[in-house]
Formats: structure tokens, C-alpha cells, sequence
């Protein structure tokens, strides 16, 4: 008879995001523990976030981790910096399953790569408007910089595929002039969207400045977490991915390989009025 | 005592939107009908629709027509062209209600005003995708060449804000110019967001094209309706407008004010769980 700590150890991994831009952190979570299961949602139906309340992006964070409880995780990551800086605190205050996200890795490699202390950070207008990565670096260093800006068109750039070439140089340039101008020396890629747009603010920065991308330093948070809670999982076979989105549209899934960067299969639509049932479900 | 009628009469036109781009067909209520009480419902909450599936685009429609039903309207207007496209149909099959949408109208406008009957048509990915502009104006004139173009970065081009200048002018040339080239001789605007960008879309076509926006055609198609079922509104008082969100972003009120071309007055929060029971209340 298996004990209940390996049990747990075999319960995949939950990850979530508003879209599929959380599959640049899975894609790390395949490479480095490629032995884990992992159940990704992304809420296609009701994407983006970056561009609603606090509020309603608290709503939906605690509907898409109750989704995900429901099926049964060890973890959770939210792959989400706009649903992680407005309901990050509110969920890991809510359920006492181990809940990471995004932000705080992130913030801790810019501050362990910033020679000068300029830490420049991009993101969606709600990520911007909580603060949240000034208050974590400032946590860890409260000498540093922190210079912000809200890119409210890369989202949709790179959903058109729109990846470089005239018109994704001048939106970059618009948005990161500033933040260059401040001489920031390390850039924070504040949502999972980003890394997709990375040659194109490299090129535009110059390689003077470094891009931190949050998927690697998350992954690496994850792997202690897991393993000081004994829940990595020992066995030798391959885990297998599962993902479920709240709204099927061919056009997303070919942009969700590009995060992936492998084909997307299995993918299974949860009707949103199921993801509110499980709640009622699980608060009844 | 009134009659039914004059009761009916009195009674607002409910006018919904994914967002607050259908305020450009409230506005042209207000100017053509000012006595009319109007209730606006933007679902801030899931906008976007125009990237959303046709399925999910349907079951958000239902839920704010029900919205507007439980309200008590004499009318309504779908006010959001990824709506009418998904949903037009079924809403007006489901629900006995006077149901009018902008396509039909705005391609009754540019087959009267084209020409060579070479129309342009410029949409979301869910107009374009449903096919229903081409539909409707080959119902109208069987020998019309209609091209059509999906256009994903105009309605966050004009959330943020971005009409004119050296951005907006290469995202106009990239979708507009095929349409140029293939000589079309009017421009079906087929999104609410897209009047905006008047300015920008016809200094790249030039004088020669005609322009058509959805509001004004859809206006003059609501007076006849209201007029033949007598429903026009008698009393000589100004009408009142109520404008119901399903989320509230500040940012979002001041392009809504850009929509309406005037200060947006008594806008109140529905929480989308509010909008869920009066759908289960007018079900069961």
C-alpha cells in the first residue's frame, strides 16, 4: 500500500493562466522536472486580464484554482503576472496547497543580476497598477530603482504573431525608450506573453541590458518548494501534460505552441459554467 | 390609465457591447431619438469577443440579453458586430422582442452608396470568420465583389488610445492595403471600435473610398421599427441613459467617453454572478 507522501508526490502539478502564455512556464516545468504531470487551464473565454479590475481578476483566479483543486494537484503555479499581482496574496492567504507564482522569482533574479541596481519592469496596465513589483524588489533591496511601464499592445502583438519586423519596433521602442532613458541594466519581462517578444526588445536595448525572463528562476522555486515538501515525483516514466482552456479558438492554439514550442495536444474545453459549479461545489 | 401601449412606449431600448464601442451607436440614439430612455450593458468583464469562439460569443450574448429583458426594454440593439455575427440569429429566433443588429443596416448603407459594387469589409476575427457580411450583402445584390479583412490590432489600438501617428498609420497601410488594391469603392467599418480610427483609415484610402459606420444606418433602421410597432417614445422630456458594466477600469471610462463624444454619468458595476441568476431567474 502507497503511503499518502507518495501519493502526493504522483499528483501533477496545477498551472494556470488568463490565455496560453503560462506554457513559456511549462515549457520550463518539461525541461527541468520532465517526470511531472501538470494540468494547465488557461481561461481563453475571459482573456485578457491585464486590462480588468483587481477585483474581477481575483474573481477569476479563485475560479480557475478551485478548477484546478478539483482535479486534484500538489501545487499551483500562477503562470499569470496580472492575476499573480492581484490575487497572488488573496489565494495563498485562501488555500493552504503550496501556491507560486511569477513575481517573486522574477523580482529575485533581476536583483541578484543588476550590477546598478536599475531594474526596469514591463508588464499589463493591472500588473503596473499593483505595485506589486516595486514592493517585492524594494522587499529585498530597498536601495534599488524600480522603473515601470504598462506595454498594453504586446499582448495583442503577440497574439497576431506580430514578433518583429516595422511595426513591432516601433511599439517596442515607444514603450521601452523610457525605461532605457532611466538606464535601467536589467528588464523584467512582467508577463508570459513577453519572452516571445524577446529578440525584438533585445535588439531594440542593446545587449548591454540583460531580459529576465520568469519562467526559469519560477521553475527553480518550484523544484525547492517541491522538494522540501517531499512532493517531486520519484517515479521514471514521463509525466504527461493535460491542458484545459475555458474556450477553444484554432488561431489561439498555434499561438500557444509557439509558447510551448511543441505541438498542443490533448486539449480539453471546460465550459465556464462548469469551472462556477466546481466552486459552488467546492465552497458548498 | 395608460394603456399597455403607451406603457411600452415608455420603456428604454436596451443597447449592448463586449465593451463600450457600441457608446458610438448610443450617441447617434441620443442625436436622432433624444427623447428615448436607453440601458447600455458593456461586458467589460470578457471583452474582447471578437477573438472568442462562436459558441462562447452566443452564450455571452444570451446572458446580456437577458440582462437587458430582466430590465424591461421595448427593444434591442446588439450593438457589437462579433456579436451580431455569433448570435445575431438565435437571439432573434429565442426571444420575441424587437432584436436589430448593426450588419444588416450598414450593408443595406453600402450597397446603396458602392458604386462599382466592390465592397470592403473590416471586422474582428469572429466577423470575419462567421462569414455574415458576405451573406447579407449578397443577399441584397447577388452580382456585389465583397473582400473581407480581419483587423485583431485595431480594437487595442483604440483602447489605448493610439489613432493617429506613425503606429496607427502602418497598422491601417498592413490590413487596408489589400482591400485597396483589390479597388473595392467603400469600407464597411464592421466594429464598433473602428469610427475611431476614421481619421487614419481614410487618409490611407483616400478621398475616393467611402467610409460606412455602422451607427448611423442602424439608427434610422431602429426609428422605423419603433415607429411601426408605435413604439417611439412620445413625452417631451429628454430621455435618460443608464449605462451598466460588468466590470469597472477607469481607463476604460475615458475611451468610452471618447465613444460617446460626451462625460459618462451614473455607470454602475453588475457582477457577472448577478447577470448568471437573472439568466437561471428568466429560464426557469
Amino acid at each position: 500500500m502507497k503511503s499518502k507522501q507518495s501519493l502526493g508526490r504522483n499528483l501533477p502539478i496545477g498551472v494556470f493562466d488568463s490565455g496560453l502564455g503560462g506554457l513559456t512556464v511549462v515549457r520550463e516545468i518539461l525541461k527541468q522536472l520532465p517526470r511531472e504531470h501538470i494540468i494547465y487551464f488557461g481561461d481563453l473565454a475571459r482573456l485578457p486580464y491585464g486590462i480588468k479590475s483587481k477585483r474581477q481578476i481575483t474573481e477569476f483566479s479563485i475560479e480557475n484554482t478551485e478548477f484546478l483543486l478539483h482535479r486534484g494537484v500538489k501545487a499551483i503555479v500562477i503562470a499569470c503576472n496580472s492575476s499573480a499581482s492581484a490575487a497572488g496574496n488573496v489565494l495563498r492567504k485562501r488555500y493552504t496547497i503550496p501556491i507560486l507564482d511569477v513575481i517573486r522569482p522574477a523580482a529575485r533574479e533581476a536583483i541578484r543580476v543588476s550590477v546598478k541596481k536599475r531594474i526596469g519592469v514591463i508588464g499589463t496596465q493591472a500588473t503596473v497598477a499593483s505595485g506589486a513589483y516595486e514592493r517585492i524588489l524594494r522587499s529585498f533591496d530597498s536601495g534599488v530603482r524600480v522603473q515601470v511601464q504598462a506595454c498594453p499592445l504586446f499582448v495583442p502583438l503577440v497574439e497576431e504573431g506580430i514578433l518583429s519586423g516595422s511595426i513591432a519596433g516601433s511599439i517596442v521602442k515607444q514603450y521601452i525608450k523610457p525605461l532605457v532613458d532611466g538606464r535601467i541594466d536589467s528588464l523584467i519581462l512582467g508577463c508570459t506573453h513577453y519572452p516571445l517578444l524577446r529578440s525584438a526588445i533585445q535588439k531594440f536595448v542593446g545587449p548591454k541590458i540583460c531580459l529576465i525572463d520568469s519562467a526559469k528562476p519560477t521553475v527553480l522555486n518550484l523544484i525547492s518548494l517541491l522538494s522540501e515538501k517531499k512532493l517531486l515525483r520519484k517515479s521514471r516514466g514521463k509525466g504527461k501534460l493535460s491542458v484545459f482552456v475555458s474556450d477553444l479558438q484554432q488561431s489561439f492554439l498555434k499561438i500557444g505552441e509557439r509558447f510551448l514550442v511543441e505541438p498542443l495536444r490533448d486539449v480539453k474545453v471546460v465550459r465556464l459554467t462548469e469551472v462556477a459549479t466546481v466552486k459552488r461545489k467546492w465552497l458548498a
